[in-house]
C-alpha cells in the first residue's frame, strides 16, 4: 500500500509555520483533553489538534473498516492492535482531508467547529496505556563512556554487550506524559566514605535522552519472528526521558539491575510518530563488529536520522542547550531489539514500550545524559545564566526534542519536558 | 471488622475431604471458565467452585455496596480495587451462604445448579491482569547461595543485600495460570571456554520456588506509603514459578540484571489466597541485623508461615518431592518490600504482582531451586524413577504445593505446576 501521506508536495489548508515539528506529512497520533472535558484520540497539524473521534462520527472514515468508538478511547491499544494497514488507511485518509485541494470539511463551518482545537484548548494525555516497558541500552558510546566512568576504561563494554542487545524490564506505572512535574525521589544511597547507607533526597538526579518505540501485538507466548518482519510491528516513536537517580541507582543496582534510582518517573512525548512517517527518514546503520548471530543479522537502512537534542531550563531562566545526538547513532536496531525480545518465546502485545537506552553520539556535546556531559560531575556544564550544573536541580525543567529533515519536508515530536520539583521532607 | 470468615469451628454444608487445601476458611478468588463457556469470577469449596458472578445476580450480595458486574468479569482488578472492607464483606459473606447452619441456598436446587460447579468442569484462568510485575531477591539463603555459587563464598551477600530488600522489574506478559505448558527457551549462551556465544534451546532451565502478592491501589505517583499501613493494600498470595534459564540468564545479566532468562514464562497458582484468611498463620519475622533504616522498621509478626514444596513429575512416571520450604524464611517482609518499593514514590497499582524471590531455607533439603538443591549441577538429584536431573528436562512437569495449618485448620493454595515441552528447533 502506497504511504500517501507521506507525498512531500502536499500542503493542508489549516495553516502550518515554518520549522513546525507538524505539517501535514507528519500526523502523529495522541490523547488529548478537549476544552468540553472529552477525552478523544487525536492527530496535530500545525497548531491545531484534530478530534479523531469526532471525524469519525461525522462519517469522514466510513469507507475504513473501523469500529464505531475506536477513536473514542482515553488509549491507543485498540488502534494499535489494529495493524498496519489501518493506520495506513487512517493516515492516508486525513492527508486527503487536511489537503489543500480538499473544501469538504474547509468549508463545513459546523464540523471543524467540532473537530479542530488550537493545542491551548487541549490537554495532552499518556496516549497508550503501556502493558510492559523494556529499556535497552543501545548505543556504543554510552555503554562505553558509562563502562569508562563506573569501571575500568581499558575494558568498558561487557563482554557481551557486542553480542546480545542488552536489556532489562522498567516499571510501566510511573510513565508519564510530557508537562507531567517530577517530584525529586528518595532512597537509599551510600556516600563515598560513609560505612552506613543513609535515606534521603537523591542528591544525583540526571535525565537520560532516549527514545522509545511502541508495538502492536507481536506474537503469542512461545513464538517468535523473524528480523525481517520486525517492524511490520512498530507502531511509532516517542521520544522518552528516562529520569535516573544515579545514586540510588548505584547504592541498589547490583547485581538485578536499576529498580528504584528509574521508578520514580519517566518521561514520554505525548504524540506517537509512525514509522511510516519516519520512513523517508531512513539512514545506515552503524558496522557491526563481529557480525550478530544469524537470527540478529540485518540488511538494508534499518536506522532513522532522526535529529536529537537536550536543553535545560532553569527557573525564571532561559534555555541552555545542553547535547545534540542523533537516533542513527544506535548500534542495535530497533528490528534486531524487538526480534531479540522474543527470541525466547517473550509475547509483546499491543501497546507495549521499548526504550532505547541514552542515546550518546561519538563526541562530547552529543553524550545523552549529565554523567556523562559532565563525567560524572568532574565538568560541570555552565548555563546561559551563569550557573553551574553537574546534574539536575530543584526546579529545573529538561527538554527533549527530535526532528527528521531532508530538501522538502520536516517532521518533528514537539517537546518531551519535565519539571524536577522539591522532594517530599521524610 | 471481624473477620467471620476465618471462624475455625465453621463446617459448610458443601463437602471437604480431609486435607482439602479449601475449606470454608479459605474462600479464594480466581477467574474460570464454566461449562457453559462463561467467564466469571468465582471462589472454591472443597471440590466445588463457586459462580461468584451467579451469586450476585441472584441477590446473595444484595447488602453489600457492589457494582452490578462486579464478578462478571474475566480478571479480579476492579474487586481488587474495591479495598479491604468490600474484601472482607464478600468472605464473610460467602462463610454465612455456605454455612452449614444456612439453608437458603443449599435447599435450591436451581440456585445451586447455577452457582455450584465440579472443579473438574470448570477451567482456571490468570486470575488477574497484571500491570507491573516486580520480583524481590528477600531470602538471605538463596541470595547466600547463589553469591557462594557464581561468586566467593566468603563475600556471598552483596553489600547492599542486609540493607535494601533488593528486586527488579520483571515481565508482565508472559506470567500465565497453572497447567499451561511451557516452552524451553531458546536464546544466546555462552559454553564455558567458548570464544563467542551460540543460539540454540536452553540446557539449563531451572525452576524457583516462590510466593507472590497481588497489591490494591496503593499511591499515586510522587507519594508514600508507612510501613504499618502496608499490609492494608495486599489483596492476598499465590504460588509463583520463576521459571529460569541459568545459562541464557548467566550470558545476558551483566550489568542490567535478569531478561531474557526469565521472561519465556512465570506460572502462578490460580486461586488467590487473602492476606485475611492467611491471617491465623501469622508468625515472627527472622531477626534483622543490622537494624534496617527507619522507614524499613517494623514490629509484629509480619511474616507468614506458609509450608512450601516442589515436586518433579517425569513424563510416564510419578512425582519426587525435591524440596520443602517455608514462606516464613525470607528475610524482607512483604510489609517492607512494598514500603521500600514505594520509598521513591513510585506508584503501585490493583493488580500489580511482586514476588519474593527464591525462598530457601537453611538446609540443603529446603533450597528452592535446581542450581541450589544440585550446586549447578554437581549433585544430581536421584528422582523415585532412578533417574537423574541437575536441571529440568522437557516432558517433566514441576508443581509447586502451599498450605498453613494449625490445630483447628488447614488451608492451602493447590498445585501450581507446569510442564516443560521442547524448544522450537530454529
Amino acid at each position: 500500500m502506497v504511504i500517501k501521506a507521506n507525498d512531500p508536495n502536499r500542503k493542508s489548508w489549516l495553516n502550518v509555520e515554518k520549522d513546525s515539528d507538524f505539517p501535514i506529512q507528519n500526523i502523529p497520533f495522541g490523547v488529548f483533553l478537549t476544552r468540553d472535558d472529552i477525552i478523544t484520540i487525536g492527530t496535530r497539524i500545525g497548531n491545531y489538534a484534530i478530534d479523531l473521534g469526532a471525524l469519525h462520527q461525522l462519517g469522514y472514515f466510513s469507507e475504513i473498516p473501523l469500529t464505531d468508538d475506536i477513536f473514542l478511547q482515553d488509549t491507543l491499544n485498540d488502534f494499535i492492535a489494529d495493524g498496519r494497514i489501518t493506520w495506513r488507511l487512517v493516515r492516508n485518509r486525513i492527508a486527503e482531508i487536511f489537503d489543500s485541494n480538499n473544501s469538504i470539511l474547509k468549508d463545513n463551518e459546523e464540523h471543524k467547529d467540532r473537530i479542530i482545537f488550537t493545542m491551548e484548548e487541549v490537554e495532552m494525555q499518556l496516549p497508550v496505556t503501556i502493558g510492559d516497558y523494556t529499556d535497552f541500552y543501545a548505543s556504543k558510546e554510552h555503554a562505553t563512556n558509562v563502562g569508562s566512568i563506573f569501571r575500568d576504561p581499558e575494558n568498558a563494554l561487557m563482554p557481551n554487550w557486542l553480542h546480545i542487545p542488552i536489556g532489562y524490564h522498567g516499571r510501566s506505572s510511573s510513565i508519564i506524559p510530557s508537562g507531567t512535574p517530577i517530584k525529586r525521589p528518595n532512597g537509599q544511597t551510600k556516600p563515598k566514605g560513609a560505612d552506613n547507607p543513609i535515606f534521603g533526597p537523591s542528591k544525583l538526579v540526571d535525565f537520560e535522552l532516549e527514545m522509545a518505540f511502541i508495538t502492536t501485538d507481536v506474537n503469542k507466548l512461545g513464538e517468535t519472528i523473524k528480523l525481517e518482519e520486525a517492524e511490520d510491528y512498530i507502531f511509532g516513536l516517542v521520544l522518552f526521558n528516562d529520569w535516573s537517580a544515579r545514586d540510588i541507582q548505584g547504592w541498589e543496582y547490583a547485581p538485578l539491575g536499576p529498580f528504584l534510582g528509574k521508578s520514580f518517573a519517566s518521561t514520554i512525548s505525548p504524540w506517537i510518530l509512525t514509522l511510516d512517517a519516519l520512513e523517508p527518514f531512513r539512514t545506515a546503520s552503524p558496522e557491526q563488529n563481529p557480525t550478530p548471530l544469524p537470527y540478529l543479522q540485518q540488511s538494508g537502512n534499518r536506522s532513522l536520522d532522526i535529529k536529537l537534542q537536550a536543553s535545560l531550563l532553569p527557573e525564571n531562566g532561559d534555555e541552555t542547550k545542553v547535547t545534540e545526538s542523533n537516533f542513527k547513532y544506535m548500534y542495535w536496531t530497533m528490528a534486531q531489539q524487538l526480534t531479540h525480545h522474543t527470541s525466547n518465546g517473550c509475547n509483546v502485545r499491543a501497546g507495549d514500550m521499548m526504550g532505547s537506552g541514552t542515546i550518546s553520539g561519538p563526541t562530547k556535546e552529543s553524550y545523552g545524559s549529565m554523567l556523562e556531559l559532565t563525567w560524572a560531575g568532574k565538568n560541570p556544564i555552565t548555563l546561559n545564566d551563569g550557573s553551574e550544573r553537574k546534574f539536575i536541580n530543584d526546579n529545573d525543567t529538561v527538554i527533549l526534542r527530535g526532528y527528521c529533515e531532508n530538501n522538502t519536508v520536516r517532521i518533528g515530536f514537539g517537546d518531551c519536558s519535565g519539571k524536577m520539583v522539591p522532594a517530599s521532607i521524610k
